[in-house]
Parts: C-alpha cells; sequence; structure tokens
C-alpha cells in the first residue's frame, strides 16, 4: 500500500476567502482532516473551515495538554508538550500508513511561528510531508489598519511580546517597521518597552483582524488586556516617491 | 453615478493557486484590470492571472518610466517615479470616476514593499480604494526551503539588500531569523555582510519561489548573479519542545 501525505494547510488569518485556492480545494476534498485546539473547545483553525469539509470525513483534534496553566519556562511545559507532540505523530503516522492523506489545519502560515513545525520535524523521513503556505495574521493586521507596513529600504522586525522587556525596547527603537505578537498576559511590559523606545504614539493594536470581530484602534487607547488574536504594529516611512 | 472602488489584489508569490479565494473571484469577474509593467514585457503581474481573465476585460497597463536605469538615490529618478505614479492614478481615477470597479494586480502582498502602495496613498480620499492580502514571496520562500523561519521567540528581521553593508552585516549579526530581499545587484555587498556576520554557511538562496523556476540552494554555492525574483533567508533556531 502507498503511503498517504500529511500536508499542513495554511489557513490564512481566519476569513475563508482568504486561504489559498489550493488550500480551499485541499480542505473541501480531504478525507481525513486533523487540527490543535484546547480541550473541550472547538478549535480556531476546526472553526475557520466550518461548512467546507465533506460530510464523511474523518476528524483528528490534537488537544493540547497544556496551554498557559504552565510557564514555558518551567522544564514540565516542554516535557508535556514534547509528548503531546509524539502521541500525535504517531496518530497522523497511522492514517499515513493506511493510506489516507491528511490535511492538517494551521492559522496563517504553517511555516511562521506555527504549532505545525513541532510534527514537521518529527513526521520529516518517516511518511511524505509537504505544506501550503498561506496569508499570515500580521499581513491582514497591516491591511486592516489601511497603511502599508513597509517602504523602499524599511527594516521590518517581527518580535515575540515573550522576549525581555529590555530586549523589546532595543528591537522596538532600533526598526523601521515592527510587529509584534504573543501579546497576552506581556501587554504590560510591551507598553513600557513601547514607551522606553519613545515609540508608543506610532503603535496600532488590532484585534481579531481579518475575522468577524476585528478591531483596529492606537496603541495608547488600549486597555488593561487583550485577546489572543491580537497584534501590535508600526508602519514604516521609508522612500516615497 | 456612484464612483467605481479601485482595489489592489494580492496575487500572492506567482503560482495561480496560491492566491486567495477573494483574490481569485475579484480577478475572474473583473471588467477592469490594472497592472504595473516594465515597457515592452508582458508584466509579471499580468503573466501570473494568464487565462483567468474574462474575455471583454479592459487592461490598464501601467509601463514605468525607469526601472534600473538610474539609482534611486539620483533626484531624478523619484521625479520621474513620482510624476508615473501621477499619472497612473489619474487614469485609474477615471476609470472609477466613470462608474467602474478597477483590480490592480499586485504581486505578492500590497502593502508589504509593494508598488501598489504609491497609487494607493495618493488615491485615499479621492475615489473608494481597498486592499486584499496576499501570501508574500518570502512565505513562499521559507515553504520552498522546507524547513520553518521561526520558532518560539525568534526575532525576525527583514531587510533589503539595498541598504549600506555596514547596517546589513550589524543587522544580520543580531538577528535569529533573517529574510533578505531586492537583492539583484547588491549580490556582492550581501555576501560580504553575511560573511562578517559569520552567518554566510546559515544563508539559502531561493530563486522563483512557488513560480515554475524555482531553485532552492545553499547561499554559498550561488553564482555571481540572481536572477530579480531572489530571496535569501536564514532560518530560526528557537524554542522546540
Amino acid at each position: 500500500m502507498t503511503q498517504g501525505t500529511i500536508v499542513g494547510v495554511g489557513l490564512g488569518p481566519g476569513s475563508q476567502d482568504l486561504m489559498s485556492v489550493r488550500a480551499d480545494r485541499l480542505i473541501r476534498g480531504a478525507s481525513h482532516v486533523a487540527y490543535f485546539r484546547k480541550k473541550g473547545r472547538t478549535g480556531h483553525a476546526r472553526g475557520i473551515v466550518e461548512g467546507m469539509l465533506a460530510p464523511e470525513v474523518t476528524e483528528l483534534a490534537m488537544e493540547y495538554p497544556v496551554t498557559t496553566e504552565i510557564p514555558f519556562d518551567d522544564p514540565r511545559y516542554n516535557e508535556l508538550l514534547s509528548a503531546f507532540y509524539e502521541l500525535s505523530v504517531a496518530q497522523l503516522i497511522e492514517m499515513a500508513e493506511a493510506g489516507c492523506d491528511v490535511v492538517v489545519l494551521c492559522e496563517g502560515d504553517p511555516f511562521f511561528y506555527g504549532s505545525f513545525m513541532h510534527l514537521y520535524t518529527r513526521l520529516l523521513n518517516r511518511v511524505p510531508v509537504s505544506v501550503v503556505p498561506g496569508i499570515t495574521g500580521m499581513s491582514a493586521a497591516w491591511t486592516a489598519t489601511g497603511q502599508p507596513i513597509t517602504w523602499g529600504d524599511d527594516i521590518l522586525t517581527v518580535v515575540m511580546a515573550t522576549l525581555p522587556e529590555a530586549t523589546l525596547a532595543e528591537r522596538i527603537a532600533e526598526t523601521d517597521a515592527l510587529v509584534v505578537m504573543k501579546i497576552g498576559r506581556n501587554l504590560g511590559k510591551l507598553r513600557r518597552a513601547l514607551a522606553h523606545a519613545g515609540r508608543e504614539d506610532e503603535a496600532w493594536l488590532i484585534e481579531y483582524a481579518a475575522m468577524r470581530q476585528e478591531r483596529v484602534q492606537p496603541f495608547k487607547d488600549a486597555g488593561e488586556s487583550v485577546p489572543y488574536f491580537s497584534i501590535v504594529l508600526i508602519h514604516g516611512h521609508g522612500r516615497r516617491p
């Protein structure tokens, strides 16, 4: 029997018509789909494709054993996640060995800070595996602001708000254009880093970019908490003929 | 009469099935399309949509008065380009004033180092204008390498090879993951900057990502010239449970 292929498919930022034509075809035609989700939830990736799956599709929900309950620098975090990825990989390989192609639903672009990468590197050289790129959440975010993110020779820096405050402040001060992700409980730290870099007034907060609840506001108007799907950015101001 | 809308539509990296479902629908249904091209050429954006346009479509080819004949720091470069953008905008506004919607074909993502931005900022507040994001060329490039670009807290820096050599070397040394665009005649300078940063052996060269001629090779195996559609990148190595 021929092994099936595991395909990590980028869904884009969250609107069904912002996924690629290739992703749309693969998802509608899939016999097997897999996706990550938090225990007891629908899962955001699964939610994006609602109404697109074939009625007889087989679904594999890969449920995180932990998300934010344990800090990521606790050794147990890596151990738990690693065991979870190994289990998920074993399930996917079993499907592939049975000759089934499996579409793994990935928010945004699979190779850009995605969770699929942790499966991908473990699947390599064991079963056929491939990736379909997607529109990133940050592209949706800067599109939502109605302003270009980079011009001419602008330098763009993408940082996670999980970094130390001093690192954030330094990188924010040194770049032309900026994208910040993984904000969540790091909002206060990010605010101090932006202020330290003297750039708080240039920053925009985009919540749920390209989704139904999309909201764009100056960062200085942000409250004391932001949803998981939040991106902060600063636009570049490069050469403009 | 109602004004038409000018829509900058991201085509993605170059393969028709990597454009978004929204872009696909807009392009196939368009009565008017516009695109940049070099004089006497088909134009890359126009080439991507070959076979997709309605038979009765009206096409507006916006032909650059200059591309690489004059260095971009020559004052004539900005003057020529600025006049060209004004003329293009006048043509687009004429179409919109006549009640026609116009799809402007944009390679990659319109707001990410795109040319459409120069029209967009001039069209704002004069006619309705909107943007559809797209998969970037860099996403196609890192997907082509078969390796994730960023993990965990990795910092990603995007730089243009047109920057000064010292700036390039400094940014390359300081980042986790790297994307370099606009390489062309700056190849030698980029090579020296990578070597100065001690990272030449980590770099990959991707030519024509997601296109028919796609080619991936270690940067150290690159020759003395690269095509326009070339991206150099270094993968991050962040936290991997």
